[in-house]
């Protein structure tokens, strides 16, 4: 249900860059890389400025922020670099869809990146930026941390690929760490799927129902986030735009592969809750009716003979069989009789 | 189920123009607006012919009028502006659905605004005409008060490009400033699901299940308004009409993306209250177990207790059991091991 | 339901002229309108030959046919207009679904005009065929009465444009007042649903069911009749057809939004009914919850009581209780004594 | 669930010729009607090669062919007329999808025949296969008996324009009175869905749910056969092959539209079933909530008043009332202030 | 919610070759069938190295590997046919969705085979890789033991076309008999289908429920490995590549028609066991309501008469009733009236 503070917009003009979403860190952090195939450098930024000089030369400079609500950083990178306000206003707004824009010089992409917080078992989400041009690539981040350090060591010890290839392929290898992310999240929500099956079948109990709401609430959420992606590298990968090698490609339609795979999977995830709050159903009604048939036998079995008992616990001064010697074995007789044709019956029910 | 009053116009021919909704103003009134990048002309119009010299100035004219009732004055417009019939009737019929109409010399495009009416907490709906050509633009509202006021005082006080852009740009902020105005309202409906399903789990009753029904049905009107704005921004996006500068494209795509969002937290909506109605369900379910459990321990123990205690109240002259010392305590030791043997049968079933 | 009949022509070869459904009308009424700008000419013809003159005229000649079970009539326009045996088939098959056929001469357009019977609470379905050429039109009817009263009017009085404008206008006349039509039915089960909806909510029962699944039968058979004249109106549209003015498209384009605007409708109220079905099963059962409760309460509560007043009914000789003076106050203060604490019990889990 | 011995294949190379369903007649019979417009013959073969000479004569022929099992007819047929070996393995197998393959000589068309058999209340399916090239048609079907009767008499009787027709034309009326027989299994559906609605309201029953799922199946194995049909009709009328005439054209165009009428129908069936079962779970819990309001009216009137005249069943030896000239009657007036008082409170409930 | 293992990936650099998934052989197997019309020969490697010469060679070779944790015989095979390393990292993973990808030089396709393990009552899968060219196939499995056996013996006997035909023939009866297999596996489910179908009609169990919860999770997965099928096979159909010859093109439609044929038995499937959790549900309300029926017809019957019995049980002094010669006889004919009256209540209600 997060669409909130995004009605703090209304009215303002097109472009006009504020902050939706929360503050999530102190002071934005600003990391520069830049390298080529032989020389690699690493900074961290004080000032924005900083960045700069970076641009001008033919290395491939990555430079990543953290933290969102210095609007002042974002704004002098868009004067910079030469970034369309709406861009920038995207940047800022983290309440965006997933999506793509393909500019003349530089593409523009949004995506989410998950996390799965344990303590409070929840998923949170946090929008990542990622601009990348001819020799430069920007992320923006709403806070630190990220999954982003593998490709961090690669750079710095040249492992792989990723040293001889343009930023097309650094925003590539961006792009698929957080998608491949997304199957840490899936198989832990699997795991929780198959937790609350067993509990369905074994035990089911309110908690048992909450459970799975809970859990459709997340598919519900991460499916927002996930079918959105599908267009997106798609339409990098069939985007026609000169800042994307022929040899990128291929690892594009990868991305794509694993998208696929990971909306294929929460579809699966959606099928098969539906499918546990059905047979939840079931096996309350299943209970109820368990519990329906105790109370019908012993009331049908006691009710019948409570008569009986009461009825020879009148006192009219005229009842011959008080008299009976045997009145008492016989009507005990009788009641056993009552008591165990109700028995059989139920037996043949197959309720007992 | 706003469908009323259309079938006044059954059987009129074509282009008959006819009010159809509610009379919601008692006088129209006509507010002009008229500038470019250095001047700035706002004028309260009494009648509509003060609007007509405008159309001969190259500025930009924006002419706002709330109200549809006085049908003269939309066909005293129609006849200057050379609009089509067809077009003035779409105007005065309030149950149209949105629209974009591409002619020659200007665009027509039907909206729906939204109110929340916190009172009777209902979601209003108003009708909104814009239709633009080179140098103007003429909005028909259905009453007073609207959400262009931040776009008049950026006019007014020429903060953004607003004043140095075209016809077109004004209806673009038109435009986006009424799909903005639709993330309040789905941020108050947000509010409200999440209020009930806290209700839902806490203590579902008949009011929540009402209160879901509400939300649902407003979920399918919103659709109703939401779903057509889509093709409308996409059609006007990909139109060729040279009424569009190519600088305003990037603004509608713009636009379009907020629509896509509009209509994901629609359908998101409506996933999450369709799960909520089945959790409601089952929660029901789950009170009524708990009732038929009390129920059936209860009846279970003492039914038989019950008829014990009727046997021994029965009057036969020969019950042997009657004269023995310890009758009493033996049949009290008899029922409390019933009793016991009962409740330990039903927290064995983990009923207790 | 009404598929019966269709049956019959098993095994005929195409073509074969056999009117399938209900006969409506005893005798057969042919109306001749003759008219353009400057003349205007009504005819009731009593042969079919009196229309053939009319053919060669360059006036717009509109002939209405109520009833098709006089086969002959059919076979005879049939041959002197030149239409194919399969078209002649369709009109007489009045099982058709709407559709549209673009021949060269003639454009053949089948659609279905609904009728509210208020008696019976149904609605009817009468089948009228178009079939319109360079400058006639024909329209055939199951029975006599019509939406086209106005119409005719209009071409009477000249009012409109109608006398000036050529046969596709008239066609285009006839179907956008069966379009307009469908919104006085929309309307009365727009109703209703509302009445059926205060019901359900105020006081379900059985009845309130009947009425959702009636309605829910009405949506089915209407849509059958409405989605597919969404694709005829489309396709007339953009068909490219000589016998359709340019003009007359952008009346077309209106005839299609009011088709979206039924359509909507149409599933609007599927959706609206959808949902209304599952609260009016919430409603059953929080009803039979309450009954439950009620049963629960009293039982739970005396049934304890009946068993301690039916222990001092036994009849034990040695019954220590039974000699002592407060014996009775005392068990009447432990019957109270419990009967009280179940209340509060029960009050806690918020049952009373 | 019609797909055994479909596994028999498994393994096996492509075009081995085997067939895959029952054996459903003892002897494959061959039936030659070779016409033009002036004469006619019709000829019962004893082998299959009797049919080979009138491969070379100008005129059409007709070969029909009732049983499969017989794999060496095929075989031959299929070299003699230079069938691919994948269409002879095709006709063979019985479980094959309704399908078209357009060759360069001759079109392969594989429909479903459906019969009711009355006597078990199931729908029958067979398998036809069609191919047609210039001058001849060939039909396959799995047993005995079928729905062409009336077009064996129209070809010697000469009636209708069959005999002036080619050979596309014959395979269009074997297509045609296939799908036109799908209209009688649908009727009689159609009769049985409302012979179901009707007990339905009347006295659900578990019949009613039975004969409701029964249905559904029956859908759901006729949609099945209907709705590959719709692609096939389709492809034919659309495919450019030499071998379709141009006037032909129209009458697929005609069977084509019957095809989506029996679609609609089916789907407005499987509508109108999914709501009867909807109606009858709720039919169900309403009549389980009239049941629970008897017994809670009755236990809760007559346990509290059993509770009463077990107190005063009581044996304590000091109890005043019980000593009470007017203990009694004043007992009764209770037990009637409290029985009347329940009553009163269940009518303002609407329970009674 | 086969998804484990596939996070270990998580950051590493594409084209990393790591094994995902178990680990089910001690030792990879490698066999290698090389044959053309005329020759055949059949070799069991030892080491990866003896399968290079047979590359050079005009022959068609067919290399099958069985095991996939040994990465260094994939590495080897990659380095000297040349495959690009994401493709050697797809066959690595065994979480692969089914798909295909076209090389110029050769064509890469995924599937997924499928065993019914009888023992557990589980479909097991296994990704099969096949990777062809020119003038060879290599196929990757995960173990031993596959549905390849009758082609290996079709090309050692010499059996139908495939020594005369390339290797896209050779890849083509791979997928086949993988998708052939799949029938095996339907017919298995359809049968546990009936199973279940008839013991939901003749005694609902709990059981019931959870066989149809098993079915339904079966039927999700096995979409999951068919529904991509249907995209792979087709996309094999339609590529241009020059490595399908135009002869294997028919056959490819074949498998194509056969994965159609399979998808739809999955869907129907589905639409079958959603319709058997209804008939369930309706199923155990109806026993539920009959349980109920049994408790309230007892109950309603004998607690009035058991309260009448307690009336007359009191010890009131003043009791006239208990004075009169026939009270005793007339008790019992009153409370057999109010019996007999009940049951007439009860028959004319239909419960009994």
């Amino acid at each position: 249900m997060n669409i909130k503070k995004r009605s703090t917009k209304t009215g303002l003009p097109p472009g006009a860059l504020i902050h939706i979403g929360e503050k999530k860190i102190e002071l934005a952090k600003i990391k520069i890389l830049d390298y080529d195939e032989n020389q690699f450098k690493e900074v961290e930024a004080k000032t924005i400025e900083e960045c700069f000089p970076f641009k001008e030369k033919p290395t491939i400079t990555w430079i990543n922020i953290d933290g969102l609500h210095q609007v002042d950083i974002i704004e002098k990178i868009g004067k910079n670099f030469d970034f369309h306000p709406l861009l920038l206003e995207d940047i800022l707004n983290t309440e965006q869809r997933p999506k793509i824009e393909v500019f003349e010089n530089h593409i523009y992409i949004v995506l989410k990146m998950l996390y799965y917080n344990e303590k409070i078992n929840e998923i949170n989400t946090e929008q990542i930026s990622i601009i990348f041009g001819q020799n430069f690539v920007i992320s923006f981040q709403e806070r630190e941390g990220d999954v982003f350090n593998p490709i961090r060591d690669r750079i710095r010890t040249s492992k792989g690929r990723i040293r001889k290839m343009g930023a097309d392929y650094l925003a590539y290898t961006l792009m698929d760490s957080i998608v491949d992310n997304y199957f840490t999240i899936l198989e832990k929500i699997g795991e929780d799927i198959e937790d609350v099956e067993e509990s369905m079948i074994t035990n089911p109990t309110p908690k048992t129902l909450h459970a799975i709401h809970l859990l459709k609430r997340k598919m519900i959420s991460l499916r927002k986030s996930v079918w959105p992606l599908r267009e997106v590298v798609s339409a990098l990968e069939r985007s026609e735009s000169s800042l994307i090698h022929p040899s990128t490609r291929i690892y594009l339609k990868d991305v794509y592969d694993h998208t696929i795979q990971v909306i294929d999977t929460v579809e699966t995830f959606r099928d098969v809750l539906s499918g546990m709050l059905d047979v939840y159903l079931s096996s309350i009604s299943n209970k109820m009716n368990e519990v329906m048939k105790v109370l019908t036998i012993i009331a049908t079995i006691f009710i019948p003979l409570t008569f009986i008992a009461g009825v020879y616990g009148m006192n009219f001064e005229y009842m011959p069989e008080l008299k009976w010697q045997l009145g008492y074995p016989a009507i005990w007789f009788v009641m056993i009789i009552i008591g165990i044709s109700m028995m059989v019956y139920f037996r043949k029910k197959k309720w007992i």
